[in-house]
């Protein structure tokens, strides 16, 4: 990181971007974010954490959505369409939700690291996109090596004992936010929830700059 | 209604519009779907109907949001940054939800006549924007007699037992038709759930001329 970035580090308008690599609305935004978030001049801070955490704590042992089932079918009949009008890849996994436990530990590895965004989305497009599981070391490796970034090193540290309690950090950290869901955009502590409130939190992050 | 109306009816783009009269998310949409249908020729079709019943027979005893604490506190955020973004009169109701039994019985007296629309505009108003009681019959009544309709005739039809039954039945035929929330919009089969998605469907409406 050079120093002009150092001091410009923490300055500016500024949005969290909090996301789970399993939910289907966080793809949506993952998809999204920078071109909006370019358009306004705003930076995005990438903030991995777990939802199934939070869920099991609110009494939520499952997404509501798979829980309720006429929910749940809207759900993939809305993403169809929501793809489609942001021109994203879409294909309707046969699981879900998929686990994406040694992609996330990876992912809060990088927190806002120029990679973050890409390595996200590569592995919320395989799964989304693609139908594809994302769970080995195999995959994570893969998009790591395709985004040339050293996978051995990355895969080693995301496994440490000391970056699991990051992630974890990170998941209580949500909780103690207020997050319930996932995509969360934070502009100090005004939260958006949902995929559907991307331009209004960037809005609010541009104008409070 | 003149012939010409009459003749109209049924024919171009039309979006079926089911809200809950005690639903804040429906009051978004009523406040805001005559101006974006009209600048898409899209005739709607106003569906008043029971969210209640639906809620029981899918196992929620209450509204979800109600419910849930965390989403619940969040909504009430939300309500007052969309009611800002929308320039809609918004004070959070001291009550929630509230009865609105008889006004809906007085909404599906008119469903799709031309006094519908201002006629829901009017309730919800008094419960979203100005946090007032809309169950009594003199607060229907005044409604009613603001708008210059037959306000005698209407509350006397409004609660036949026949009527009670057209309710009834609108319920039945909004949970046969997959609908599990409000505002739901409907184009042909299509199910679009939300305030949120409310362009889409007049869009996709106004595509399907």
């Amino acid at each position: 990181m050079s120093v002009y970035e150092n001091q410009n580090q923490g300055k500016g308008p500024t949005l969290e971007f909090w996301l789970d690599l399993s939910s289907n609305y966080s793809y949506l935004s993952a998809m999204r974010i920078d071109q909006e978030a370019a358009a306004r001049c705003v930076r995005v801070e990438w903030k991995p954490f777990l939802l199934g955490p939070i869920f099991r704590e609110l009494g939520w042992t499952r997404p509501l959505f798979v829980v309720q089932e006429e929910k749940g079918r809207y759900v993939w009949q809305d993403m169809v369409r929501q793809c489609r009008k942001y021109a994203i890849q879409w294909q309707k996994p046969s699981e879900f939700p998929r686990n994406t436990l040694l992609a996330a530990r990876v992912a809060v590895l990088g927190n806002s690291a120029p990679w973050v965004g890409d390595f996200c989305r590569e592995i919320m497009t395989l799964n989304f996109g693609y139908d594809r599981p994302v769970d080995s070391a195999e995959t994570v490796s893969a998009v790591l090596d395709q985004l040339g970034l050293d996978t051995a090193y990355l895969l080693a540290q995301a496994t440490t004992q000391e970056n699991k309690e990051v992630l974890r950090k990170q998941t209580s950290d949500a909780r103690a936010r207020g997050i319930f869901g996932a995509p969360t955009f934070l502009v100090g502590d005004e939260m958006f929830w949902g995929n559907d409130r991307l331009e209004d939190a960037l809005d609010l992050a541009a104008e409070s700059n």
